[in-house]
């Protein structure tokens, strides 16, 4: 999916949610088994019921993972599961040496036919480049995160009095465009988020930590959006474990419903 | 593993050397079919002839990954026919917020019984310490790295005129012991190696670059070798693909050994 299907997709769903599905075996619902078969089945009905208040799926691999292998295979089937309206994100942070860098490409973009894919910066150009150089797909790269961790090292100022994260950002986006670049912004990084839109006018970013992490949809939306929209809003846990109960999916699709109607509130209010 | 049995280990192997696989399909010499089997009989072949001249693996997920969840139950049976004497490295450059990189450390440390996994430090406090916090495993952050890349951001200058690399090993070692931190030091980064042991003189460092990259493991050696040894250094490329013949793990293993007894000749003259 390229940047002007992303958009599309946006206007079509009026909805620029895009629900996580983190599915942590200690949180699933009643009479849904605490194995991947269950993992399957929860996050098939998650799609289901929630498709119609998103226009993505962010696939958080370290949960499915940590099933063995049995965990990638419930990803693959899911990513298949998925409606090919739906741009599909595998956060993953991954990133190496290039020939590295590469077999991860391969994996997520051709392997698993994602849309997108979160890569973590540390190891510059060569560990960034080799994702860039798929068509239509979107490299979204750890700009500024959500989580306290951010203040370790991508707050620090460098000697020229950028922080970290602002000089990855001028970097990583000079090396592409914002048709194959994204950036991952915290929503709980309000202070800065204006301040970051008005650098990268073009540039999508995919913003966590909204609800369980703190962050506010409403100042995202108002520092962040765009006409084009320009901002993916990633949640997950708010929406996955809405509901404990054998029915807990019509709980995820009112909290995915209220979280697009509220989002496609405030787009109309700004545009 | 914990720090004493990895020096136990090298003792006991006379080697330092950690054989990365890395098993890439086109690659593979004849005979071997390209495909996840094809990779399982090649790496057990790898391991089995090499296993005397080696004192670890380390296995780079990106190679099982691309391979679809097939690559994953490959990655699972290698794990297992390490012999226990050796460090198994999950080389998977992981990191992402708390409850995340918990699931990621569960992931290689328990589901699959690695000793030492790699990760990224980017993220900060919150992505690192659910490593930390596994009994006798080695969380081994990227430090300086062997890649051209290191140089767009982990050799920055901070304004305190510490490198962002220098400021990421100083925190990160801050936040775990010797005993639980090693470091991702890349065997090009010769002019730097000798400092940054000077400063960590009890840790141990995880060393790629040698070989292919262009890394020299006599300039590493008197660089960083200390009594107790405290480097790893990882070889793939040389020893994997040695040969493409049918017989290719007779030169592996020559590969291997010629390459341990340096190493053990160097550590020799030095203590």
């Amino acid at each position: 999916m390229n940047k002007s299907q992303l958009i599309d997709a946006i206007r079509h769903q009026k909805s620029f949610l895009s629900i996580g599905l983190d599915p942590d075996l200690d949180k699933l619902p009643e009479g849904i088994s605490k194995d991947a078969k269950g993992v399957l089945a929860f996050c098939k009905k998650i799609i289901e019921h929630t498709a119609p208040y998103c226009c993505s799926y962010k696939l958080n691999t370290a949960f499915f993972e940590v099933l063995g292998p049995e965990g990638m295979h419930v990803f693959n089937e899911l990513v298949q599961y998925i409606p090919n309206s739906h741009f599909v994100i595998a956060d993953a942070k991954r990133g190496d040496i290039g020939n590295t860098s590469r077999m991860y490409a391969q994996t997520f973009f051709e392997t698993y036919h994602c849309d997108g894919l979160t890569v973590s910066p540390y190891m510059g150009s060569d560990s960034l480049k080799p994702f860039l150089e798929f068509k239509d797909k979107y490299t979204i790269v750890l700009g500024l995160t959500s989580n306290e961790g951010a203040q370790d090292f991508e707050l620090q100022n460098l000697e020229n009095q950028t922080k970290v994260y602002q000089y990855v950002m001028k970097t990583v986006a000079s090396w592409g465009t914002p048709q194959n670049v994204m950036f991952v912004i915290g929503a709980t990084q309000e202070t800065l988020q204006k301040e970051i839109r008005s650098h990268y006018p073009e540039h999508f970013f995919l913003v966590p930590g909204v609800g369980a992490q703190g962050g506010s949809l409403e100042a995202t939306c108002q520092n962040m959006l765009t006409k084009d929209f320009g901002i993916l809003i990633a949640s997950s846990r708010d929406i996955l474990y809405a509901d404990s109960g054998p029915e807990f999916y019509l709980k995820s699709a009112e909290k995915a419903k209220a979280i697009s109607q509220n989002m496609w509130q405030l787009y109309s209010e700004l545009f």
